[in-house]
């Protein structure tokens, strides 16, 4: 279960004015729950953690076991933006820091791998070297089937699965999220007979880390997708209790308000374990996508320290004051490294002799909180006590309703992206595309061709 | 060598005014050339494409030799901040892919992995892991040899060196690169006859990956460090031609301009291969911690497109216009894909049979291009003929070189790092260090203990 503690903040803002945007944030809490604000066709996340059927997760699991039984150890992962962070953000942060390197050992569950989130045609032929080692199959998640990014890459596998493996058993190796009645990929899957698995209408993509678009790869990969529901339910009931306790709430009240009446354009997500630098590309996507529109927004950026202290740090200490920041915080770690006594002691490191390394990591990540706040930066924090399936479900919950909170307390629709358009049809209409004759006309002339 | 492009901006700035921030460069130029700045202590790095004399060179490339003739397949490369940062992006923009994932042939390089860079718990102990699999070899990089992280760090890899190898062979499996008389490190290396070598007195972290900081591990990954620093070298003499064509005269000029006069506080790097999303992590502790001081500072941030495009691509379209973009183009792919034809086209992709994926990736890249100039993001465009060691090292002294101007022409020391010490002596105090006592005091009753 997530906490949350603004007092970082409290020597930045008065404490009348947080109270108004506690109010703020309340009344946009209102409008979230009765359902009758801007984007209300797609709130479906709101209900996932008990919304994904028992049905829909023991499909997930015959995948895992038929998948197992081949032998499979590589899974190309084919999806883009809400079809890949949420699933990349959750491997990293339950996998072996070296899982990549380490030597597979019987049992082990596929590589998960990604595909179909670049058009790098070195990134592409490279994946493809890797297929060719391994005992590959593929889930491919696009609601249309017709995403370019995700299309390309998938026709390229499609491909290779076919000539190595025939096209009978590479239907076998193939599983589709897609929608539930229209779409190519959905017509293919029929066709084809592929398992498939539904992205829900009413939950947009940034959204679906909780349906089969990020549960599949997520359970492919080893993890328990039952215990990151059940923390993301968890969540849900604090979420849906309507306070000034309630911890989206107090987040989405205190960075509006540092945004709004303190001119920070800029929100750092921090985080001290490497294992969480996904998480910050997931938040990203879903703080950027849901508020960076009408010309709003605060601009989401992130560091992973403590290398960032010796990137970043000195612009976050000493440089434009434009930023506050949110640690996630982990309570405890996974593992245990004891620091040794050195006879010698030339490294003067002998007072933390006995001490474990993460005490190191906290005192670090306490002195730096100190610090930033010393030097003009507000910090939150967001801690659960591990990083694990049932804390992460939490996580996952707790942003995507504090982002309905606080992109109604902003005034913007959290549910629509618009601006994404824009350079497909600029890339459409330089690519030739049928149906796109006039703008590819209007383009070549506009840049001279 | 890199060409730069800012006609991206022409829209957005006044033509009179771009002569302005030309001409303010340009005495930035000479500000930087004549030596005599704040900061002219640290200007060894301008000289280092062939300062690097040819008995450093020999020397890293026989530590190359020693070690694989030890079948050495794992080295730890203890190092934060510059002493990790250019490392890591010059083997990640040069290595295939799947690197660690692919199986390792004879005459592979060694794997390269970091330490040193976190006090994360979990990442340090599961470093352990993958080392018992491996025949590890450690390179230490540290000027003092007591910062906190890597002396840590290099304790703990140290200790299972001399655990599993024997003290003797341990000591021809660490190589260290530290300060050439004093230090932790230095005399540590004296007593157990590591060799060594030297990090300069007069170049400071972040400009040291054309040292052997940098340029060690490069060359243990397997890379061709003579060809980065040719590279180096040829860039070298474009940016000391004194000109208004000169791109690191147009590349400080326009920032600063964006920034001063048309309140631009954000800069995105962009790339279009992900084998460039560390160059993007180098250049923001370069620019970051160069310009972020005295309340100064343009804010560095970076995508990864087209993957990106379906994250923060909402916000840069449509959101807070507080940002301007600087591509990093790579005119030729290493690899080619070709989109092959499908009868059925479900996918609707036929159009583009035939061209190849990076055919797709130049023109997401110029429809972006041209959306963001028409949502209001200026874009200015780094280019080089392809990722190889020349071309890297040519992109390495580009932007250092580029930096100390922009810093210049901004009005701050482009060579210290003042503010990276504030944490680090919060850290020290809630860690009992001897020294610290009265900090120590302070800052438990600040904290309430």
């Amino acid at each position: 279960m997530v906490k949350i503690n603004v007092s970082g903040c409290d020597s930045f803002v008065k404490e009348e004015q947080y109270k108004q945007y506690v109010d703020k944030a309340l009344a946009a809490w209102d409008t979230l729950m009765s359902e009758q604000g801007a984007g209300n066709d797609f709130l479906g996340w709101k209900t996932l953690p008990e919304g994904v059927s028992e049905e829909e997760l023991s499909g997930i699991e015959e995948i895992c076991k038929a998948w197992a039984a081949k032998g499979i150890d590589l899974v190309i992962t084919v999806g883009i933006g809400g079809s890949y962070l949420g699933a990349r953000c959750a491997i990293e942060a339950l996998s072996h820091n070296f899982a990549k390197q380490l030597k597979r050992k019987a049992g082990d569950a596929p590589d998960v791998v990604f595909a179909g989130n670049t058009l790098s045609e070195e990134y592409t032929s490279e994946l493809m070297d890797l297929a060719k080692e391994r005992n590959t199959a593929c889930v491919v998640i696009s609601k249309s089937g017709t995403t370019t990014e995700p299309a390309v890459a998938f026709r390229i596998v499609k491909q290779y699965l076919e000539e190595t493996y025939g096209r009978e058993e590479a239907a076998e190796r193939i599983v589709a999220v897609t929608d539930a009645k229209r779409g190519a990929l959905k017509t293919l899957s029929t066709q084809e007979g592929y398992k498939t698995f539904i992205v829900p209408d009413n939950v947009g993509g940034r959204f679906s880390v909780l349906t089969p678009v990020g549960l599949l790869p997520i359970a492919l990969a080893g993890f328990d997708i039952r215990a990151m529901l059940k923390g993301a339910a968890d969540q849900k009931s604090e979420m849906y209790s309507k306070s000034e306790a309630n911890s989206a709430v107090q987040y989405a009240a205190m960075r509006n308000l540092l945004h709004s009446e303190y001119g920070k354009s800029t929100e750092i997500l921090l985080c001290y374990n490497p294992k969480l630098t996904y998480l910050a590309e997931w938040w990203k996507q879903l703080y950027g996508e849901s508020e960076g529109k009408d010309g709003k927004g605060i601009f989401p950026a992130s560091v992973t320290n403590t290398a960032d202290l010796h990137s970043m740090g000195q612009f976050i200490q000493e440089g434009s004051r434009i930023m506050f920041e949110t640690v996630v915080s982990i309570d405890k770690s996974a593992r245990e490294v004891i620091i040794g006594e050195d006879p010698q002691n030339l490294d003067q490191l002998n007072f933390l002799a006995g001490k474990n390394v993460e005490h190191c990591n906290k005192m670090a990540q306490l002195g730096t909180k100190l610090a930033h706040i010393d030097g003009g930066v507000p910090q939150m924090e967001i801690s659960v006590e591990k990083i694990d399936e049932y804390n992460l479900g939490s996580i996952f919950y707790f942003f995507e309703f504090a982002c309905g909170v606080s992109a109604y307390t902003l005034g913007v629709n959290p549910f629509n992206q618009p601006g994404v358009e824009a350079y497909k049809k600029n890339m459409f209409a330089l690519l030739h595309k049928p149906g796109y004759e006039e703008q590819t006309a209007a383009i070549l002339k506009r840049i001279g061709e």
